[in-house]
Parts: C-alpha cells; sequence; structure tokens
C-alpha cells in the first residue's frame, strides 16, 4: 500500500493528490468511477481526513475529479476532452455474475484483520505462522532436485504426488484409494467449489450439519442449492435425520465434517457410522466427508474416517494441506470414482488449466521425507498446549459463564455463554478491546455461542485475548 | 499407469484381474460402474485385448463383476452382499452441473496426444520443453531466499510479484498501471473464466474475433454467451464491425487477442487501434485483450498494445508466463480499474482461496533478475529460427499448395490450403503417419485452414512432421 512520505519536503496533500492522479491516468479508476471515500483512504494511508480532503480539493481544481454531494468523488467524464467519455460503466458490469457475497459479519471480520495488524486473533480458522513447517520448506527449496515437467500438467494433478497420497493416506488413516482416484486441487474451498459446481444443480436439496462451516459459504449459495441442517450433538449429527430429510426433500447430497467438526470441535460417534454409511447407500446418496483435521489430533488417534470404512463407494473424500501444514501453499486432495474425478478434473481444466507444478511438487518432497512426520509430531503438540492455554484461561476469566467441551483435535474451540448475549453487540465490544472471534451465527447456530480458534493467536496472545474478551462480554452485561 | 509386469511369474491376465480387484475394492470403480472396455484397457497398460477378456472372465467368475451384452463390463451391484448395493448413480451425478465439454476434433486430438507420446505435435500452442527456463528456474528454488508467508494471500495475490510487475510491464510493454490494479491469476484461462463469470450473464451477446482461440473455449458456452464474430483480415478485424454488432445484438464485451493472434499469427494494425480504442468508449463496451504473445515478438518490438494507449480505461488486459516461459507455472495477471479487481478477486475467494504463493513467488524472483531477460532473447531467437525452418519445410514440401504469411511473433503459424479438402480426412490421414495439428475449423474458420504451432516440436522433427503432412495431403487427393 502506498503512503506519502512524510519526510519528503511535498506537502501531505500533494503528495496524495499526485499520487491519485497518477492511479487515475494509469486506469486504476477511470473516468466516470468512484475514488475511495476520504474517511477509508485516510485510514488506510495514515493520514488525516482534512489532509485528503485537501488533496480532493487539488484534484477539483484541476478538473480531474467532480463531487456529487452526498455520492462520493468521482473521475470527471469530461477528462479526456470536451465530449464526456462513455468508458464502460464497471459498476454495473461488477454487480453481474452469479457470485453471491459473504455473510455480513464475516466481511465486517475481515476488513478488522485486514487493517488493525494487532489485533489478538481467535477468528481465523488458521495456524498461526509459527506453526508453518517453515524450515521444512525452505530445506526442501533449497535440496530437493526439481524434476518436475513445466508443461501443462495432467488434469488430475501431478503424478508422483498422487502416488505419495496413496501411501500417505493408507499409512497414516486407513485410506485405501488409487492414483486415478485421487484428483489434486487447490485446497478443500475448490474441492467443494467443483463438487457443488459439477454434480449437483440449482434447486437441489442438500444436507448440511447445524451449526455448520459449509453455512458461512457464500459458495453453497451461488450454486443455488437448498440448505437443510442437521443438527450436531455432541456426538454429532444422528443418522436418522438423514432418511426423513430424503423422505420430505429429496436431498441429492451430505456435507459433512466427522472429525474434529467446525466449528463444535464434535466427533461423529464411531458407533454412528456404520449406520450413516449404510442409510446413504441405501437411498443413493453422496456424503461429501470435508476432513481438515483428522492429523492434528491431539493423541494421534483421530476416529476412523467414513472414506476408510466405506464399502458402499458413496464418501466423497475431501483433504488438504491448510490446516496440517500451511495453508499458503494451496494443496489439497479429493477422492472419488473414476466418473466422477474425470468430470470434476475436466471441468477444472475450463476453469484454470489446472495448478501449478510447483507447490505439487514441493507437496510431495515434503510427504515423502521424514519432515512430514516430524512436523505434524510438533504440530500436534502446540495445538494441544494452545488449547490447554485457552481452557485454562476461560477456566479463570469467565469461571460458570460458559460451557465447553475442550475438543481433542482440531483448531477450534466452540463455548455457550450461559447468558443470553447480542453476537453483534458482543463482537462490537471486543473490537474495541483488540480481540476478535467468530460469533457462532456466522455458522447459523443461534445466538450465544462463540467459535474460538486457539490455532491462530501467539501463546502469550491466548491468556490476554481471553481477559479482553471477558471484559467485553462484562461490559455487555453492565 | 500401472501395468502388468511381464517378469512376472503370474500370468497377466491374472495380474491384471488382481489389479482391477484392488481398484473396485478401493472405490475406483464402485458397485454398478463401468469398467473401462476390454479394447481402452488393453491399449493403456499394453496387453491384446485377449488378456484383458480373460482378466474380466476371472472377476465374473468371482461374481465381482457381470456384463450385459453391448453395455460392457460393470461392476456387481451384489458385490457387498445379498442385497443389491444402492451406491450412487455417480453417472447421473457427472452429468450434472452447467460444464460444456471440448468439441469433438479437440477431445480427438488431446487423446492422440496423450496416448501416443511419440506423435509430432504441431496441435499444441504450447512451448517445446527445452524451450522452458528449466535452468533459470532450478537455480531460483536452489538460490533464492523463499521468504514469502504461508498462510492465506492477498485476494488479488502475492504484492511483491504485483510491484515487480508494474515495472516489468511498464518497460517492457509500455503499459503503465498500478499494483492494486493487478490481480494475479493462474493464467489466461483463470482471468478469461473469472470475467466470463463475474462480468457477464448468460445470453449477453459478445464479440470474438473470426478465427478465434476463443472459439475452441468450452468456457464461452458454459457460461451462456452467444458469440458474434468479427472477420480477422491480414491487419486484423475492422473496428467498424463493433458499431454495427452493438446496434444489431448489443454486445457487451470484445474479446480480442491484437498481437499475433491465436491461431492467425496476424496483428492488428497499430493505425486501426486508437478507431476501436474511442468507438469501445463511446459505446462504452470493455475490451478484453488478450495478449499471450507480445514479448515473443521475433524482432522485439511488438505493436502498442491497447492496454498501451487506452486513455478512457476500456481495457481489460490479460497476460501471463505461459507462452513466454513455462504454462506449468501457472502464473498470468489480469488489469483492470479496482471495481472490477475486487469483485474478481472475491468471486476467486469463493472457487479457491486463492493462488498457492510459491509459484508467484518464484515468478516475482524470475522477473526480477537478470534471468528473465535472457531468456526472452533466447526463446525469441529459438522461435523466429523454429518459424523460419518451418516456412522452408513447407515452401519445399508444399510448393504452390498453400498460402501463408509468415508470423513475426507467437508461436503459430496459420496455412490456407489451395485446394478443397475435408478437415477430419485430413486429421486422421496425418495421425496415421504421425503428425498432429489443429484443423481451423477449431477456432471457427471454415475447412481449408490449418494451424501449425511451430514452438512445440523439436527442430528435428519440423522437417519430418511437415514431410508426413505432405504426405498425408497427397493421400486425400489421390
Amino acid at each position: 500500500m502506498w503512503k506519502p512520505d512524510r519526510r519528503s519536503k511535498k506537502p501531505l496533500y500533494q503528495q496524495i493528490a499526485d499520487d491519485m492522479e497518477r492511479r487515475i491516468l494509469y486506469g486504476e479508476y477511470p473516468p466516470g468511477s468512484f475514488l475511495p471515500s476520504e474517511r477509508k483512504l485516510a485510514e488506510q494511508i495514515e493520514v488525516n481526513r482534512s489532509t485528503v480532503i485537501q488533496a480532493y480539493e487539488e484534484l477539483r481544481a484541476k478538473g480531474i475529479v467532480e463531487s456529487s454531494s452526498g455520492s462520493g468523488t468521482r473521475v470527471s467524464k469530461r477528462l479526456l476532452g470536451v465530449t464526456p467519455s462513455l468508458t464502460p460503466n464497471w459498476r454495473a458490469y461488477a454487480r453481474g455474475g452469479t457470485f453471491a457475497p459473504n455473510l455480513p459479519m464475516i466481511r465486517r471480520i475481515r476488513e478488522v484483520l485486514r487493517e488493525r495488524g494487532s489485533i489478538i486473533d481467535f477468528a481465523s480458522g488458521e495456524l498461526s505462522p509459527d506453526l508453518y513447517p517453515n524450515q521444512a520448506i525452505q530445506q526442501l527449496l533449497r535440496e530437493a532436485p526439481f524434476e518436475a515437467p513445466l508443461g501443462y500438467d495432467d488434469p488430475q494433478g501431478f503424478l508422483p504426488l498422487r502416488e505419495t497420497l496413496v501411501s500417505f493416506l493408507d499409512k497414516q488413516l486407513n485410506i485405501r484409494t488409487t492414483e486415478s482416484s485421487i484428483l489434486i486441487t487447490s485446497g478443500s474451498q475448490q474441492s467443494l467449489y467443483l463438487i457443488t459446481q459439477c454434480l449437483l444443480a440449482p434447486g437441489d436439496a442438500v444436507a448440511i450439519e447445524d451449526p455448520s462451516y459449509s453455512y458461512s459459504l457464500p459458495m453453497f449459495q451461488s450454486a443455488g442449492l437448498r440448505l437443510f441442517r442437521i443438527p450436531v450433538h455432541e456426538n454429532g449429527i444422528d443418522p436418522e435425520e438423514i432418511e426423513s430429510l430424503f423422505r420430505q426433500h429429496r436431498i441429492r447430497m451430505i456435507f459433512l465434517n466427522p472429525n474434529y467438526q467446525n466449528p463444535t470441535g464434535s466427533i461423529l460417534a464411531a458407533s454412528k457410522r456404520p449406520r450413516l454409511l449404510k442409510l446413504a447407500a441405501e437411498l443413493g446418496i453422496p456424503i461429501v466427508e470435508d476432513d481438515p483435521f483428522s492429523l492434528t489430533s491431539f493423541d494421534n488417534r483421530p476416529p476412523a474416517n467414513l472414506k476408510s470404512i466405506d464399502a458402499h463407494g458413496s464418501v466423497l473424500y475431501v483433504g488438504s494441506l491448510s490446516k496440517i501444514a500451511a495453508s499458503g501453499l494451496r494443496v489439497g486432495w479429493l477422492i472419488a470414482p473414476q466418473t466422477v474425478v474425470k468430470r470434476l478434473a475436466d471441468a477444472r481444466q475450463q476453469m484454470d488449466f489446472g495448478l501449478s507444478v510447483v507447490p505439487q511438487w514441493l507437496a510431495n518432497e515434503f510427504l515423502r521425507s521424514g519432515l512430514f512426520d516430524r512436523h505434524i509430531r510438533f504440530l500436534r503438540d502446540a495445538l494441544s498446549r494452545k488449547q490447554l492455554h485457552l481452557m485454562t484461561a476461560l477456566n479463570r476469566m469467565l469461571a460458570d459463564k460458559f460451557s465447553c467441551i475442550p475438543a481433542q483435535g482440531g483448531l477450534n474451540s466452540w463455548l455457550k455463554l450461559n447468558q443470553p448475549v447480542d453476537d453483534s453487540k458482543l463482537l462490537e465490544e471486543s473490537l474495541k478491546r483488540g480481540v476478535v472471534f467468530m460469533p457462532g451465527t456466522v455458522f447459523g447456530s443461534e445466538p450465544g455461542y462463540v467459535r474460538f480458534s486457539f490455532a491462530r493467536p501467539a501463546d502469550h496472545e491466548l491468556e490476554s485475548g481471553i481477559q479482553k474478551f471477558a471484559q467485553a462480554l462484562h461490559a455487555l452485561n453492565d
């Protein structure tokens, strides 16, 4: 982000006006388009609003921009001559297409995270940077020979990585599969996007968990799916609900996160799994098993995945490196029957001609080296320690104000507050105090629930973050 | 691809049966799904068809598969017990969604390329592997410090790469832009996908060139766009046609490849460009400038891009490393006004949470090092030499049977055959002789045109490839 130079002799407002003029001439803001509001730009480049007002005045005096009361400052349509320029109406174009926006509360949280780097972040369901295998990655880049072909890749992804995954998944999770059943994706998001775009049609009914991470994904809305929700209890969903949903709404697919569910951290009881699979097979409904967290299992004993006990072939399995190594690698995998893998691979070619071979090569080197095993042990310990810190802080500072079943894996703790609370007020009070979390309503739960991701804050932030949160809660109840 | 071990004591058919049984049990072929046809499998694993028949017999005897006459061999539905398994009807699911298939001729060519590695390939519009900057990539991986953050990336892409691109595009192509106007994509395909998905709606009319690479992209069909075509002459399209298309069909966007157009290799005359831009601005229609080839200009003097002379802000500029470095890197860029970039970045987050940081880091190191300049000089020389070889061979072996204006950049030569010819017969005759090319009809032209990509074959294949092609043409005219 450009910022004015405070040591320069040129006045700040003049620097801002010059920079903005350049941006306008270079097409960032074409004739007729709106400049950022004075308040927003002032925040971004860290100057007083009055300085931005002065800069915009300067541009107005030069005839580069014009203001219409109430609607902001826009680039002059007569910038290029006497007749108004009829540049495309970019705003109208940008309103087209079929992508639904994010939930307002998620947008608000993302905005805060972008603008306030110092806030204590319990909201992002992501590892903190010191939990990434930074050294392993650097070592592999430096030392592993790069022997991957630099042309377009196989539509299903880099074959050596798929072969490594066959033994990796067998060893780590007892999942037996073949290299031709694997589609390498850029992560679970792309896997889910391909599934919703290619295997379902607008109007189709699908079942998701309640609460559910899927609820927070505008992707489901964008695809025009009708979402029906199955309550998640302490031991996961009740399989029998599948049948009644099928009878009532003809659901065509079930999205589940059976191990350390996001957001509740719960586990679908092992005893329920065979029944669930049997029902799905009898009804002919695929189950999408979203499984980002199994390998984070604190005691290294994740419950057996649906995929690993699926004799009927009803499960589409979705995994990735995002939560067990680093999200920025963008490497994930989807396991499915040939018919499905081929279809999804074909559609992905139309979208982006497939993935870069570089991260796939790197992921392959990482998974087949001893470096992954060392990393995942380190990660399990760190996550288990962080969750313990979080629970200790919660118990000390919120005592009887909440209930929470400690998770046994994953990145998230799910709290029920014992008093009624207004989610968005609690969020705003917390933001004021420098801490952010995900209100349960974001995942479709009723108000009064909170998801804390304990993986993202630094160790020393866990306690002070909960202290700030406790103060926010306290302020609300006064 | 698995293949039976010919040195093993176990008979071939038994090895095949065992391998297939494993694939069935591991879910590659769930109950009720079809196995590959005997002919296809025999080709893939390089055995006689009778051996595959014997293997399938074995599986049939064990009750694992069943054959219904005419419809092939399918996995038994009773595989898992007495009652038939009601696994999801994957075939029906795979028929859902909105992705149009590739043109049959393109599918045919891709299949041939997959199965016959030794064929001389004039069809793929891609660099041959020895033209990739292999050594530079290896050197950078080994030596450049990896300092990119491993978390989720900025939705617009890795900022250091965008900053490098600002000076790179200014220096190389006189394109002046700002880092906030750039969206890093995985290549032109993703840029075009985002544009068609986010800025246009089904039923919208758009203009493309005739012939045009866009015509070969099912993406346009999948998005439900109505395509209207503007003939490409020796000096590119006639801008005045835009206006009449607008009056008649209200076209909402224009897709052009002005420099070394794919497939014709033609250049939109510099004298036509200001008029085109003026018309687009007056009508308020965006021009998508697809520009994969400018930097391949054989004499390093590409015509000034539309983007570089676009004062009205009507141009969306699409570039990538695929044709000037390596397609497997999957790094491209789109330059657009803020409103558009933000919208596309947001939609891309929904599809895949953005790009891997690793290839972006690598591309940044490559572009800002001296290695790129050295590589692009080498590439220009090589391409110019290859085209010369191709033209020499054509002149020698086809003499007066064709006409062709030699390209001044890009990867393609466009031939008009002087005699009428049946495209698909010519293709089949050529395949028989071990050479493949793109018939012009694939790009929407009338029969009798041929696109030769001279970048893909090895130098020594150029002459023998044309010889085989000449023989095929000869056989057809006999």
